[in-house]
């Protein structure tokens, strides 16, 4: 029964695997700062950091396999991606910066609306298919497939 | 195959929706506040309001879909919308007060006991069907249905 | 249809119930902390704590589900078991130490460690079986079992 599901969710599996190894280095970072006691400013950056990323990231997880399972995984895990990415770049802008200028709270803004968008769109879907027997799920998964691909755009 | 998943769990990925928007406005309030430099006091209450909403925000995530998946989805559904909005209320609460006396550090103790209250009933209901045959599935969800009514008593 | 998915996961969910009442416990010391205002050290060591705590909360949430799911649900409870149990060691310990020593910022690296490796045992089991057609679920399964007694060597 099993293989059955894990062939739909796999590549979230694989994202989410990513994004805990991800974790595990922004981690590791903040150990290692708070070791070295001679440097007050940097311990703090880097634990800012850290907290900021860890405050989005329940939500990202959410978001995303909610998505991924009312959907279609391949974009998902596509848009998965790339919010791992820009908050690896946050998460090393937050620490190289040494004035006063911090980028803010939020990060990924982008790629959570629309994952929240696939969301939305997969239950519309459902409910259509329920209640009117009418199916746009390969349309849907056709549209949101090269939607994605307006997430590359900087 | 997704779409008979799709149809037990729908209604909880509506309220997963709900309480990601929640922490988005959550979010922009704290970014707001962040960029006015002029208002120390304000920011750090609502950040500090934000924490506190973040720090149980798996939690809850964790109890509703489990309780979701091993019982029934309506009651359950129904008990996290009526979470969201005491975490809210605790967060307009919080950020409203200019006084000392803040609420404390937790909120919606009675929705998520209620919570882990159907998810035991659901693991239980569950080896009782394995090791004795009897499956009382349908008397308990008459009963949650009846019990998750009695959240809205203030 | 749910009672079958409910025997691939029951074992998953009680240990999330579990750390879920754990969570509970944590957050009911901060409360108790907070409310008594002589006692400012205590309360900043208790919610730091905590703080660290549900850091790493969602982190463990995602490997440990990742890797019951795709792998083999008996051997990852156990590991979330002593996962729990290393967890309520660093809080109390945390707690109780007077000198400025406190115990790092992470913990449980093992445990975490052994769910990383688990899952990716079973994404690359799942793949072999999708692209090779060979099986190895068994085998992989015998020895996950016994590598997870290891775990228990301090």
């Amino acid at each position: 029964m099993l293989s059955i599901v894990v062939e739909h969710i796999f590549l979230l599996v694989i994202v989410t695997l990513i994004s805990v190894l991800q974790n595990a280095f922004f981690a590791t970072k903040v150990e290692r700062e708070g070791k070295e006691h001679n440097n007050k400013t940097a311990f703090e950056r880097v634990s800012c950091a850290n907290r900021n990323c860890m405050d989005s990231y329940p939500t990202f997880l959410a978001v995303m396999w909610c998505a991924g399972l009312c959907l279609n995984q391949a974009p998902v895990a596509f848009a998965g991606i790339i919010y791992l990415v820009a908050r690896q770049k946050y998460f090393v802008g937050y620490m190289g910066q040494t004035s006063q200028s911090t980028p803010g709270y939020l990060f990924g803004k982008r790629v959570l609306a629309f994952l929240i968008l696939m969301c939305i769109v997969g239950i519309f879907n459902y409910l259509l298919l329920r209640y009117f027997g009418s199916d746009y799920k390969d349309t849907m998964e056709m549209i949101t497939n090269a939607a994605s691909a307006l997430l590359l755009i900087p």
